[in-house]
Order: C-alpha cells, then sequence, then structure tokens
C-alpha cells in the first residue's frame, strides 16, 4: 500500500461541437468522487463551444496536462466526425489511454475512442443512430446501455452517461458510494414518454428522429466508410 | 396571428456554484427546440464556476439580455444559499419574470424563485434535501419530480432536469416534438441501484447522503429561517 494516496486523475477530453450532456452528466458524478481530480483536456486553453451552444473552458491543454490519467473520458456529439480523422487528437488520445486503467465513452465518443485504435475486438456501446459505425473501426456494437469489456467502459446515446457513471463511479470507489451519488442526484427518472430507444419509440416518433439525426448519420457514414476502405 | 414569428426567447440563469446539471439537462433539451433561443445570463460577462468545477461563459449579463424573455429558467447548487440573499439577483429575476409566459426551475432553483416573492402560494418542487425551505418564502413544498402549477413549473433535485425539460418541450412545442427529442437524446434511464429518493433508498445510502448534504442544508436552513423570521 503506497505511503500516500495518490488521487485518482479523470481527463474528459471536450472539443469543438461535443454534446454537453454527454460530458455533463458524467462529470457530475465523478467531480465528487472522493480524493480524485478530474480534468476537461481540449487541444488548446481556447473556450470550446459545444453542439448545444454551451462554452466551457478547458482546464488543461493536450501540452499542458498531466502526464498520466487513470480514466480517459470522451463525450460524443456532432463534432465526432471531424475528431475521427484529427490525428492530433487521435494521437493525444492513443498517449493518454496508454498509461490509463480505465478507457471510457459516451455517446459517439466511442467512435473516437475506436478510430484511435483503442476499442479493436473490443464490444462498445454508441449512440443507437450512430453505433453500427463502430464496426469500421473494428470494435463489436453492443445496444446495451452501458458496456463493460474489459477496461473499456462505453455509455449508449446522450442521457446513458448517468448510467455510465453511476457504474464508473461504483468501480471507481465502492457501489455504497455510488449509491450516494444517486440519491443525491436525485436518480429516480421518470421519462414522460416511453420512446427512449428505437424499440420502444412509435414509428412516427422514429421516423422523426431519424430524419433530425440524418445529417450526422450521413456525414459519419461517409468518414467510416473511407476509413474501412483503408483498413 | 403574427406575420413574423417571433422566436421564443429563454433566458437560463447561471451563477457561482450552481449545480453543472440542473442547468445542462434543461439546456440540452431547450437548445434545440425549434425557433428558440437560450441565453445563458450572469450578473456579469465574467466565466462562471459551477459546483462541478465546470467554467461557463455566459451570453448574456444582467445589463445586456432581451428586454423580455418567454421563459425563465433558475438552476439550483451549491450557491442557492448565496443567491437567494442577493438582491441584484433577485431585481432581476423579478424583472424578467414579470414578461415571462413561464418561470421555471430544477432542484433548488426554486428557493431562488420564492426569494423573489414569485412562488407565493404556489405548489413547488426542489431537491428533497432542500424542499421543506419553500415554506419559508411562501411557497408550498412537493415531493413530485416535476410540478406544474399555473405558469410555474418546477422540477425536484439535479437529475429531474431531464423529466422536467421534456415536459416544458412539450408545453412549448408539442408532444410529438418532445417524444422525438425524448428518442434523439436516447432517454430510456437504466438506473444502477433502486435508490433515487429518500423514500426508495434503505438507511444506510440515506444516512449517506444526507451527511453528504448536511453542509448545504444548514447553511439554507439558517437563511430560510432569517427570511420566515421577518416575514
Amino acid at each position: 500500500m503506497a505511503a500516500h494516496n495518490a488521487p485518482t486523475r479523470i481527463a474528459m477530453l471536450i472539443y469543438p461541437r461535443f454534446t454537453t450532456l454527454d460530458l455533463i452528466g458524467p462529470q457530475q458524478v465523478l467531480s465528487v468522487l472522493p480524493n480524485t481530480v478530474v480534468h476537461l483536456v481540449a487541444k488548446t486553453r481556447d473556450p470550446v463551444t459545444t453542439d448545444s451552444h454551451v462554452t466551457i473552458v478547458p482546464d488543461r491543454d493536450f501540452a499542458d496536462c498531466e502526464p498520466e490519467y487513470d480514466v480517459v473520458f470522451i463525450p460524443g456529439g456532432h463534432g465526432t466526425s471531424v475528431m475521427v480523422q484529427d490525428d492530433e487528437t487521435l494521437d493525444f488520445v492513443r498517449t493518454v489511454a496508454g498509461k490509463a486503467r480505465y478507457l471510457s465513452s459516451v455517446c459517439t465518443g466511442s467512435l473516437i475512442l475506436a478510430a484511435a485504435g483503442l476499442l479493436e475486438g473490443y464490444r462498445a456501446a454508441s449512440h443507437w443512430a450512430f453505433r453500427e459505425f463502430l464496426s469500421a473501426y473494428g470494435a463489436i456494437p453492443d445496444d446495451r446501455r452501458v458496456v463493460m469489456d474489459r477496461n473499456r467502459m462505453t455509455g449508449g446515446g446522450v442521457t446513458a452517461g448517468l448510467d455510465f457513471a453511476l457504474q464508473l463511479a461504483a468501480v471507481l470507489t465502492d457501489e455504497t458510494f455510488a449509491r450516494t451519488l444517486q440519491l443525491v442526484l436525485e436518480y429516480d427518472p421518470a421519462p414522460p414518454f416511453d420512446c427512449g430507444t428505437p424499440e420502444r419509440a412509435d414509428q412516427a416518433t422514429l421516423e422523426a428522429a431519424v430524419t433530425r439525426l440524418a445529417g450526422g448519420v450521413s456525414a459519419m457514414r461517409r468518414v467510416a466508410a473511407e476509413h474501412a476502405a483503408m483498413r
């Protein structure tokens, strides 16, 4: 046992047009773990604008962040299809990932982990409309809300970040603490409708959602196909 | 019917040590409503640090925001007990509230609405550990997750913001659109534990949560008691 109890260090990647809630659901949970440091890490120290138009100031940039993190987390969002082609970001992710105990993501963040070559042969979750593109990077799409495959922990679309983060909190601390956080966050959800997955949604809702996501899906489909052709 | 379809304007108050997820759950939903403008409004343009240590840049300050908003929203958090005594903030809230169609909050944000005198005789939700203090300001504590009393719409603790926001989205647009958003956000929650309210939690979890929240609760109790004594 170490004489000093070193803090758990968590790096959460942020990048232009990530989905705010993908980050903040988990960040709200992880930020209160005991003896834990959470850094929002971006390519530069410039404020980052999310895809819901919130401007967030990074804590660290790629150059000045800690040499090692215990956990690396990547949110998804409209910016994903750019990030999966961004060599500087993928290099950074590979570098911090090499020293991390856990690699994690929510929503289409798993596509960035996959594009960095870190989900080859791993089962992974993603947003339902984007999950299939994991295959182009050698990952195995899994439709569960939270998927743990060895030390890779990935969540499904956006709101899955809460379920993901409470499970990660239990792994990093213990179930007692994670239960306490669930009560502190009053997480006893009561969705107004029963349509949170394609399987549960009625046809009209599904079609409207598919239409709404069409631009992002076709951008990602093109990028994934190009990548698959080069493999 | 107006010749031009004026956008729906939503003001979301931000202040030091608000709870990030209180804001971002609803903001993620409201930011994609059609023909809608969402502003994060703070006392000044200085970046605001939340109680989970995220630094967010406001879109507007009290002086330069729109003259009228259709919806006013207030998140809760550790900073609530300061804000309920902050005359500049309460004056601002009263001013924008006077022209708004809906006044709304999540978590202890309802205490700020109440302290501004805007929930007198209204039923309101709040975080379970802070709900009782609504009475000191003439509001009626209600333990439902989302409470709509006339044009006041209040959510319970932190994660209730998602349930609140989808209901508000249905009011501001229609149920079809709100259902589509629920599917886009993949909101089919799967909490890892069954302990999201005091009633559902086991005794050990409840005691741990009460201990964790004790500092904030006693600060708010003192402030509410002083206010009640002056009424």
